[in-house]
């Protein structure tokens, strides 16, 4: 059986009943951190932007973007919960294949559940055949397709969005089969949108794109049938190497979500052990920031290439600055958005202690490690190494941790009490009999 | 300068008075023959399937597809345009790039012109520099992109509909170098899926994404500013090779509609020749269907390789069949749509004549020739070379020939009154003050 036909095959026969609870935990955890990042991000200039430019085109208000209390028809609340789920770079991340997995997929379905009614079960369900038909199709293309310069989270995360509004909306394995066709012949986004609006427009993109080539599988709307391991199908097309068993071993069993990790800080991976160690320290001997009289960190090579930014007075400079994200680290104990902001840039206190921070390269550490070594002007020291960075996929995220990420980002939009409230909805999803809960839950007063 | 921002300048700085009278005259040629096209194709099951199942996601019904009485917004107007203007396959060709231009861009400007008052003069401008841009990209990755698999009427058609709306929208340099740069990270569209639904409508993905890239960028919505040519741009991620300076040599003066091509049949482009003979054998001699005793036609050999369709029963089968087209031609004269039907394809007087049609594969004969030999019972010969196929860039289709084909496949949509209004109100398109009456006109009582 060719990969698209077993694909579909899997999509439409898999049961809930036969996807281990750990799964839906997983589930669960993504679907959380899902939608603290699209709160976070909808305000952000790229949502507000293309809001206000397709507005005149939107359809009939019967679903809503996250967060927000316009409304508009499923297929751009898609588009747009994808844009503002990934603007703020803070969603979660496949370290097999880079490919930022939730923002395509739940942006699709929550559109969906936002203007049709859909149990928390049929939801988490679809929701992981989707996140899974991505997570594999992205397995088998990558490393040559996003080296070849595709956003594979978009490319891939099409096919995950045609999944599971195709499980939604009960696709027969023909039209599912048609349905992958119409995600392979519209996978698109360019990483060289990296650094513009576009880019988290990507998200949005896959969302729209797969929503739109399931409701025309459904009806009977007909498309390759091979599309992704004919010679002129995605794989071949799109990879100059690709494996596409990755897309069918092990379907079922091997669930890709198992391999997902969560950003615990909202600035560049590589910074992230380093404050790990001085949130640490900050925990176990809160240094009174002027009693500190250096900070030496020691970090793999690749730390000082991508992120030696020191002289810096803006937040988005401080996302890829060791300097400043050591800083706060030690000074507030924390490395949330409000540590990225341009006040925390030029914060005083923050700033001593930043240009106080000295960054060695040492290539006997790992990406995922760091070194730190806080001396006192009393002279004493404070040391800590970091083995394995929070937020990987061998020290995950705790689901508090994950509910203090949430909180964090609906600090502007949300009271705490509303905050509770979506962090429960959350958390028993899979008990209630319709998911637009959720929706209505994230708007504020 | 980069190709990218050459070629937005010259978008944006481009003024009719500037673009010779026979470039215009093109650019009329081609809105009739795709006007035709459009109206023709517009109740297809491709146009059918997709309106029914996008319905209910449209937007306001401040546009309309051609020929059809449904409004919506101009994005899905763009989608549906596109479809139906490309389903038949019988809109015009590039012979440099294998593009079927108008469809992408024509889709999107008639979308806009239904919702917005857009004056003849500035219809044909933003039509003709969007023909440029998808023509002039298109050159710059054939044949790499398309021998690798993409769809290049659907990836170069992107550039077109973004560069004519945003012509339209009025943007500026800035603006239209962000509008290359949404059209390159949406170009999508794989020949895999040739033969289904999914083919026709890459014409209005290429319409209504282009449509988006340029109403995004006009609200300072930001991509890539090396669209095309940056290493992670359009032509190197979409073609092992590639020429750019074919994007900007020569803009402005050597403008490529001149080099668009029109079928007079509606069938596959290799038979064209052998229908060319036999009409002309039809008008010369009108032998009765009966006096035929064999038809000997020498073609090139790619002829046999793809239309060697002898016992046929369907409509479609006989637009691959060398011996339905030439019968067609012996018999009735003309090659039209409704030679192509099931009916035609089972008349048994064009049956008769079909069974005596002999097929000689001749390495002599170019793909643009043939050699007809019709041998009467009373023993007569009738022969006719044809040196140049009518239609290719040699020999192109009279402004009165396009006509006839606009009439042809009007037929069950318009009345005759009707089509001569169309066709009147298409040849004076620069003189109308709403190109929003051509829309209207498209569509019947």
């Amino acid at each position: 059986m060719s990969e698209t036909k077993a694909l579909a095959t899997y999509l439409v026969n898999s049961r809930l009943e036969d996807i281990p609870d750990d799964v839906q935990h997983e589930a669960r955890r993504a679907l959380l951190n899902y939608i603290g990042c699209a709160v976070g991000g909808s305000r952000e200039p790229a949502v507000e932007t293309s809001l206000r430019a397709l507005t005149p085109y939107f359809g009939k208000p019967t679903a809503a973007i996250l967060a927000r209390s316009e409304r508009m028809d499923p297929l751009h609340a898609a588009l747009m919960n994808g844009t503002s789920s990934h603007v703020y770079e803070y969603d979660d991340t496949m370290p097999k294949n880079y490919i930022h997995p939730t923002p395509p997929v739940a942006s699709a379905v929550f559109a969906h559940a936002g203007a049709n009614r859909v149990s928390g079960r049929d939801f988490v369900h679809a929701f992981l055949l989707g996140f899974e038909a991505e997570a594999r199709v992205g397995n088998a293309v990558y490393p040559a397709h996003y080296d070849a310069g595709w956003h594979i989270t978009s490319t891939a995360g099409v096919f995950g969005a045609a999944a599971a509004i195709g499980k939604l909306l009960g696709l027969s394995v023909q039209q599912m089969v048609w349905a992958i066709g119409l995600a392979a012949t519209q996978a698109c986004g360019l990483r060289e949108m990296f650094g513009y609006m576009a880019k988290s427009f990507h998200a949005g993109l896959a969302a729209r794109n797969g929503y739109v080539g399931a409701v025309l599988a459904q009806s009977n709307f007909t498309a390759g049938e091979r599309g992704l391991e004919s010679p002129r199908g995605f794989a071949a097309v799109q990879a100059a190497k690709y494996d596409l068993s990755k897309v069918t071993d092990g379907l079922g069993t091997d669930f890709q979500i198992r391999y997902n990790t969560y950003k615990p800080y909202p600035c560049g991976l590589v910074v992230h052990p380093a404050i790990d160690g001085c949130i640490d320290l900050y925990r176990d001997h809160h240094p009174a920031p002027d009693s500190i009289k250096a900070v030496r960190v020691r970090v793999a090579p690749l730390v000082i290439d991508l992120c030696n930014k020191k002289d810096i007075t803006r937040g988005l400079e401080g996302k890829y600055s060791i300097y400043h994200s050591s800083a706060v680290g030690l000074v507030r104990g924390k490395a949330g958005l409000q540590e990225y902001t341009d006040a925390a840039v030029n914060d005083p206190v923050v700033k001593l202690v930043r240009e106080r921070v000295v960054a060695i390269s040492d290539t006997s550490i790992t990406e995922d490690q760091a070194h730190i070594e806080v001396e006192l002007q009393d002279g004493r020291k404070l040391v800590r190494f970091i083995e394995q960075s929070l937020g990987n996929v061998h020290r995950p995220l705790s689901d508090r941790q994950l509910e203090e990420k949430l909180r964090d980002q609906c600090v502007p939009a949300l009271s705490s009490a509303q905050v509770d409230r979506l962090i429960e909805l959350c958390w028993k999803i899979d008990q209630l009999e319709d998911v637009g809960e959720i929706v209505r839950a994230t708007v504020g007063a």
